[in-house]
């Protein structure tokens, strides 16, 4: 894909600008949902202006994954600096930082739900994100079971599956919901009967 | 909404056409990334003959939940008639009833995942629907703690929800995946160990 290289602040402000627009759009209405002219409109500029930086709404998409994949690191690094941490609290921190950023959940709850379409632009990122996530997770869980805190009954690779499902389903459910659905109570009572 | 009432088999006939040219519409691009022209276009008609059925694409959006109630509705009825059957093999069920209409399951990832928006014409649909869901769980839940299958440990409340979010989020897992996940594998580990 097409990249333009910024070499002036304005320059770098106006793609942020865009990029945060673009995600607003899809949190809300998907990537189907959600046309050139509508974000260009939103940022305040000409569809000429917005395709000088994103020549395609293929290249936006990219450019909020590229943010995601970002903001995850970080959040890996954090988590992966506290060796020790039991599992319901890395849990519990994943949450917290999606709950922090309401609108990027939303944004992939329906990006990761259109993208069950293999013919979607974000399916093989989606893809790709749930295999890795699924082996991290295993790891973690192994490293519980190796420290007495899990059952050694779980399968690590089949827990992880659960696991991962469970903060989707989760905070889905929260989602819809106007109360708070002490998703942390839910979490931390199921691993405590996985001990 | 408006509802016509169909006098001639041809009406009845044509609804159904356009309701699951609608269903396969949305479930491949969402509600809002669906027009009436395709849906109208898909099927043959004129804008006009879309619009003498369905007034608006909120009617055509009730109309597919509809057709979901009675589906979910049969599905129960089934469930409800094996008064002791276990947990595991009801949730089972449901998984096999859904994996059976991977179209039906994909247009309930999306609008669910698009319900989240409180704009959303589903969103109250939805939000109901997990709001009995977890109260029908958690009673099935309560009866196999009374029968000794699940540990009393348990909250059945906490663990409806867990539940719930597990469907969800296998089912996604699933979805975005070629190869089959052993869903049932995973489920059937999980809660074994709630025993």
């Amino acid at each position: 894909m097409a990249r333009v290289a910024y070499t002036t602040p304005e320059g770098r402000a106006r793609r942020d600008q865009l990029v945060r627009a673009a995600m607003q759009a899809f949190a809300q209405r998907g990537y189907h949902g959600v046309t050139m002219d509508t974000i260009a409109a939103e940022v305040g500029v000409t569809r000429q202006g917005l395709l000088h930086h994103f020549p395609s709404k293929v290249d936006l998409l990219v450019a909020v994954l590229e943010r995601r994949d970002e903001d995850d690191s970080e959040l890996l690094s954090t988590l992966r600096a506290r060796e020790d941490t039991p599992l319901a609290e890395i849990l519990r921190a994943v949450l917290r930082h999606n709950a922090q950023r309401p609108g990027l959940a939303a944004l992939f709850t329906i990006l990761s739900a259109e993208s069950v379409d293999p013919e979607h632009p974000a399916h093989d990122w989606f893809a790709d994100r749930y295999r890795r996530g699924r082996i991290l997770v295993a790891e973690w869980i192994a490293a519980e079971q190796a420290r007495g805190r899990i059952t050694s009954a779980a399968t690590p690779q089949r827990l992880a599956t659960s696991v991962l499902a469970l903060l989707d389903g989760l905070q889905l459910q929260q989602q819809l919901e106007d109360e708070p659905l002490d998703i942390d109570g839910v979490l931390a009572e199921l691993l405590a009967l996985l001990r």
